[in-house]
């Protein structure tokens, strides 16, 4: 079986703020062979572009470094205008494990990268999420605080010296944040109440920040137009945190307020893996081996 | 998306009886583009090779016809012996749906390879499975029962005309059976019971042979290093009859008699499908389309 990872990198340049160089970056996003664009996202009023690409380790560490070499080229900050936050031209380079990598592995080619950026292009760049060199490293927003206005000043405080390069922002491309993080599990379950209450309460039961499932973020929300309550999860590492877990223990926390599920949905792209895991929990299968035993990761694999 | 088909083509030849020509014939496997071979397999006392390979329709139909070229012109079937019944150099052609596809597609497809056997190589055949003719022509046993070297004169019985070509064998290549059918999942669930009858009951009670699931068979099987009844199954349709239905079904039955399940597994390869259908049904997901939300798929489809 081959490695497979995926890579979200964003930049800060729309299709409708400047056609011509998005059209660069889409042009070499598609120039190295073992290497998938699965989507390409942008945004006139935040003046970004989110490009979501599949491939060999080897591959998206190539194409990766020449989109960032592409944007260093034609995109300049000082110039630029949007409603997102942003620190750089190439502003965030997640590595998210995909099949048979290990988020280790993302963290090693995430090191790699910041490297060969800073040596070849001289954007320097911090380090985020399971890559993080310090605590205070691993939230994006702590990160990128002050944006590229802020950036020249921040850099010169004691704890903020860059992972990679110097203590100065490369003057038109800025800064990136790089790292490594598993896949986020977008992920609701309904309940078959219209009191909001009994969501919060299962949500405050089953989020980490309360002592609930470590790797399990969640609120209550009501669904107006069905007149019912939801409540809505983010799972940031299924692996430590799969999605039953989560459905056993709101059934079991439902249950105890007389309530019951009625539904679930998972919002954009889930990891195969993390459902064949729920059917190998509710099935009670023995010895099964995703990678071995299903046609379509035995497609993927193949080279 | 693509739509990809599954071929297992049997051909009455071994790497142990006759190497070269089993190497044409791997060798022919590998010459079309967009055709991945999966696996192959070769019995030296069955005197036969079977080949899994997956593709576009367009690739399947050309690979298999090929393949069914090279079989003709380098297999001779008065000098064959094996301990597997036969009756062809190309013995068996199924096609199997894989993703994006109806069997009915695939039907379609064994009708199309039919012809141009007949039309380019003068090899006859019969549709069996979901391509049948007749009721008598659905079991490849009952179609393929005289072998070889009784086909000449079933071939003149009148119920017994091929479907493409005259009622006479190839001299050499003798007559193939070519069909479309499900993928066929191989599915066993183990009991906390020493008590092979309550196995058996329990079997009796699902098999669409005594009323239960259509596309359901299956036997209780004594595991006697574990010392535990199994209900041991072939589902031969994962979309009339899923998988969870038999779990459900044998855990309520299991129930009857005082009985647990404690595992069940699945023998060799499956679809990925049938198991996210399970993921879809125990977390009770709503609006979910596998094709769309996981990434693997996505890759699948990509071109």
């Amino acid at each position: 079986m081959s490695k497979l990872v995926e890579c979200i990198p964003n930049f800060s340049v729309s299709k409708e703020t400047d056609p011509v160089v998005f059209q660069g970056l889409v042009d070499t996003a598609n120039s190295v062979p073992g290497c998938t664009v699965l989507d390409v996202q942008t945004d006139g009023d935040h003046n970004r572009c989110v490009f979501t690409m599949v491939g060999s380790p080897a591959a998206i560490e190539e194409v990766v470094f020449r989109l960032t070499k592409k944007a260093t080229e034609t995109i300049d900050m000082t110039k630029h205008k949007g409603q997102h936050p942003r620190m750089g031209a190439t502003d965030v380079i997640p590595f998210v494990p995909t099949m048979d990598m290990t988020v280790e592995e993302c963290v090693e080619m995430s090191k790699r990268v910041a490297q060969r950026i800073w040596d070849e292009l001289k954007v320097p760049s911090f380090l985020y999420e399971d890559s993080a060199t310090s605590p205070d490293r691993v939230n994006l927003a702590k990160v990128r605080k002050g944006q590229f206005e802020g950036m020249p000043e921040k850099l010169l405080q004691p704890e903020w010296a860059p992972d990679y390069g110097e203590r100065k922002i490369h003057p038109t491309a800025g800064i990136i944040a790089i790292g490594a993080r598993m896949p986020l599990i977008a992920y609701n379950i309904n309940l078959d109440t219209s009191d909001l209450e009994i969501a919060n309460k299962i949500a405050h039961a089953i989020r980490a920040i309360n002592g609930g499932f470590k790797y399990c973020k969640a609120i209550g929300v009501m669904l107006e137009d069905r007149n019912i309550a939801q409540v809505s999860m983010n799972l940031v590492n299924y692996e430590g945190t799969p999605i039953y877990y989560v459905f056993e223990m709101v059934r079991a926390l439902a249950d105890r307020y007389g309530v019951r599920i009625i539904g679930s949905e998972l919002v954009g792209l889930t990891p195969a893996k993390a459902l064949l895991d729920c059917a190998e929990y509710y099935l009670k299968m023995e010895n099964f081996d995703a990678r071995k035993q299903t046609m379509e990761y035995h497609l993927i694999g193949m080279e």
